[in-house]
């Protein structure tokens, strides 16, 4: 493997850490645990990992000497850079417990735990990841752990392994599922252990004891970059509104801190749209006006950041999609042997006759897309429906019909792009460096304190890293019962953009003047070297939220 | 203007120069040059501008004394990063030679030097944009300046501002036109000096004296960071292949660049299709080759570089282009007022049996391109074309095809990226801060010298800063004689990638390696602290040219 000179330079990097799992520490336990929803319900599905208490890691003389520790572990779902750090974490952690322990990885996501396929991870290998992007150290996967059989694959090789606890680095429903798990191996006493980290660059799995999912802050870092730089395009151009479209799935928290660290013209939450029942034509006519605005300026050029997940949370599409979804589901086999045509033609006739209207009112484009485009789960593939090109086409015929009408004189040019699999992979930040190596290092100390179904947690984010405080969130206290696929589960309650936070009230009270002015920040890429100020903070999201 | 916390700690960063600029130094006259073709037509068309000498700047011990210079400054054509740094290295330079010089700013590119349209450069205002992105300061513009009525406009608001020399910053086109100038206020006795600057991203303004154009170094270094990161991604989720466009026009260097810096599995190189005479259909069954020889390996992923000017480069489609755009031109009322049916079937019809045959064997979405966007001049907009959409689609057709006839048993899913204005307002990397900002300086010390007709040269750049060696090239030089618009006119020859130059050639002995392996180079972002092989690096282009 050639390595670039910074990889060379960076596989010198020693991520800090919190202080207090630093030498001998102990474990404090805290107040037992409730549920955020659904107490009752989740009690009763996790008799055995229910209401533990949270527990931190607090500074001890006492360094208690203890038996070596194999632990296996599993990238679930998809790329957050630092992963390969929490990894390392976990190794280091374990080899300091005690210098026997063995760390295996599970190939290819969950799967590889249920099909017995893994390498033991020495320090050789360990060492050539370390503060590197990508999952490619063990590869990563979308199988859901959810059936008992296939727990019970995985109890076969941990017993093979002598594994007494397995690490899943995943997002929310990962992490549903790790606990499902953990509760699963403990009803049937196998004395193996389940620990989970907070992974996704959404930013959408975090909670009062969960500040962050780790990747969010390397993540945002690069779109803002790049963003940063189209922004200053425009701005020297002076010929286009750029149409810019980001990755986060259903939340905005990717769009909201890009918004907030670039000071775009016009940004879009789903979160509000849905909030304020909007429709695509309100979207479009807020983006419209203020295209109009600036050009009363002489101003024809702009930035627009559009969040993956928007359409889904207009609540007219999302009603559609749901219906559709259902009724796709319920005709596949006759569906999918239809050409183009006449599966339009079927859905139009097999939705309600609402949904038929708004169908019909989409641009061919998307209708077309929304029509072929499924998941493996026989779902409407929301995201690949090019939003940003679809408002920026909308809104081109708004302004037209302005300027018939005299309301409107001038010029409209648009670039679209979008950005995703341009920072999934980037190496990490060195906040996602520190993070996630802490995340792995509290991931030891859980397993040597005998948990389980617990997530590692690392607080205090905004401060040094030697003040952040260590420890562990039993996955049951962060539970409410949703619906999946018409079925009620227990599940991680995923944190979209609260309207009424500390991120989208400070937004909220500049957009305004973001939308007219062209009040532009230009972040630039990442620095791993450098001045404090420049290569160590973390998110505005996480500084407005604390 | 809110700044980030890197542009602040940017702002004190002081560009390094060479050693023989700095405390006295010495004008050196070369031999006279001849231009590189065509040097009887040159020469009759430039007589006070043709047969200059080279110059070099050497270190000296005599200070001279000398009156202040007043320089007007112009930004022409698309964004470069280091633009800023070139002016306020003219700024620092005419000041060091007396400081009651003065800077002024021509506004929105060389049309403000024909409106009149300007500012004065104060330090105040030069401060702001030291080590900066974009053009913002004063903003670009495509005009052309090429009639003799733009040329005295400009004469006359240089008499009034008492401007003894302009600066044109501008590619090949526009140091052309700069040289145009020089020759017609030689011609006319005017006294005003005309200096040229090479800047462009895509890399095709540079010869012998002229190694690199600025914006090349910094450009490639932000596509290949975000190159690098998808690749990794391919990497760890193993189930895409990424279609990825640069930008570069219709030259290569970009492309080939962030191939040698990244090493992806497939590089199209614009000049060897053309060189090879390949079809369409050789360019993606080479691709479909590739996509099948690792499929049987289990990787069904990979990463595709295609150079924006691609598609003019494939000989069917660059005469199928040519005649549309003569044949378009000839009948351009009666065109535009068709609908996009009747325009396709209008094209059809017009066009010789063996170009229309070609038109149609294209995709429905690039023929429909074709026959729509047009550009300022009527000419078919061929950058507009999704040609990394296009080959993704015509690529899984092939294998759709191998598939059934049992040849290639593989998954292939895509993603496409187009890569541009990501880059073009990046802050400079170190190296261009550095090259731009003695690009300037050097314009500062011709003008003193009384030159005019110069490019600014600084090379030896594979050497540390101190050792570039400084001068002017007469632009005359590097001119020959090429068809536009139906005319012969003298131009500055475009460096397209050369097939035996050492670039080109490195790149020819990995690409197989590079095609079957997964041999991924994740070069990081632009990093302005930290060691000096990881931050002052220039391009795996000049160090195979040199």
């Amino acid at each position: 493997m050639k390595k670039s000179p910074l990889q060379i330079a960076r596989a010198a990097y020693q991520p800090k850490v919190p202080a207090s799992i630093f030498g001998g520490n102990k474990l404090v336990e805290g107040k037992a645990t409730e549920s955020v929803a659904d107490q009752a319900d989740i009690k009763k599905l996790f008799p055995n990992t229910y209401g533990l208490p949270i527990v931190t890691f607090e500074k001890s003389d006492t360094a208690v000497a203890a038996k070596a520790i194999n632990v296996g572990v599993i990238l679930s779902g998809g790329q957050a850079p630092g992963g390969h750090n929490v990894i390392s974490g976990i190794f280091d952690g374990i080899k300091a417990i005690n210098k026997d322990s063995k760390l295996y990885g599970f190939l290819g996501g969950p799967s590889g735990l249920v099909d017995h396929k893994y390498i033991e991870l020495t320090s050789d290998i360990i060492d050539e990841y370390r503060n590197t992007g990508g999952f490619d150290i063990i590869g990563s996967g979308r199988t859901k752990l959810e059936e008992e059989s296939q727990f019970d694959k995985g109890l076969e090789i941990c017993k093979k392994l002598n594994i007494n606890a397995i690490v899943i680095i995943g997002g929310d429903d990962s992490n549903t599922n790790a606990c499902v798990l953990a509760e699963y191996y403990l009803a049937k006493k196998t004395g193996i252990q389940v620990i989970g980290c907070p992974k996704t660059i959404d930013g959408d799995l975090k909670n009062e004891m969960i500040e962050t999912s780790f990747g969010f802050d390397t993540a945002t870092k690069v779109y803002s970059e790049v963003i940063g730089n189209i922004e200053r395009d425009a701005n020297s151009a002076k010929k286009y509104w750029h149409f810019i479209k980001l990755m986060g799935r259903s939340a905005s928290h990717v769009t909201l801190e890009c918004a907030l660290k670039t000071q775009p013209n016009i940004t879009l939450i789903g979160e509000e749209v849905e909030a304020k029942n909007q429709t695509l034509d309100d979207v479009v006519t807020y983006i419209a006006n203020a295209v109009k605005a600036r050009a009363d300026k002489g101003l024809n050029f702009g930035t627009v950041l559009v969040p993956e997940g928007l359409i889904e949370f207009i609540p007219a599409i999302k009603k559609l999609i749901q219906e559709l979804n259902d009724m796709l589901a319920a005709n596949q086999a006759e569906f999918d042997k239809k050409s183009v045509d006449d599966k339009i033609k079927f859905i139009i006739e097999h939705l309600s006759a609402e949904n038929a209207a708004i169908f019909q009112s989409l641009p061919a484009a998307v209708s077309k897309q929304l029509a072929l485009e499924r998941d493996p789960h026989g779902n409407v593939q929301v995201s690949l429906i090019e939003t940003e090109q679809l408002l920026a086409e909308m809104v081109a015929k708004k302004l037209a019909q302005w300027k018939k009408e005299g309301k409107y004189n001038g010029k409209f040019s648009t670039q679209h792009h979008f950005f995703g699999y341009e920072g999934r992979c980037a190496a990490p930040s060195n906040f996602d460096a520190d993070y996630c190596y802490s995340l792995g290092r509290v991931a030891a100390l859980l397993i040597n304190s005998g948990k389980t179904g617990y997530m590692s947690s690392v607080r205090n984010t905004t401060k040094p890293a030697s003040e952040w405080l260590a420890g562990g969130i039993p996955i049951t206290a962060m539970m409410n019962m949703e619906k999946r696929n018409g079925k009620m589960k227990p599940v991680i309650q995923k944190a979209l953009v609260k309207l009424d936070g500390g991120p989208f009230k400070f937004f909220a009270s500049k957009r305004d003047e973001w939308a007219i002015e062209t009040a532009y920040v230009y972040p630039g890429p990442i620095q791993y070297f450098g001045p404090t100020e420049v290569a160590d903070i973390t998110t505005e999201t996480i500084k407005l939220e604390h």
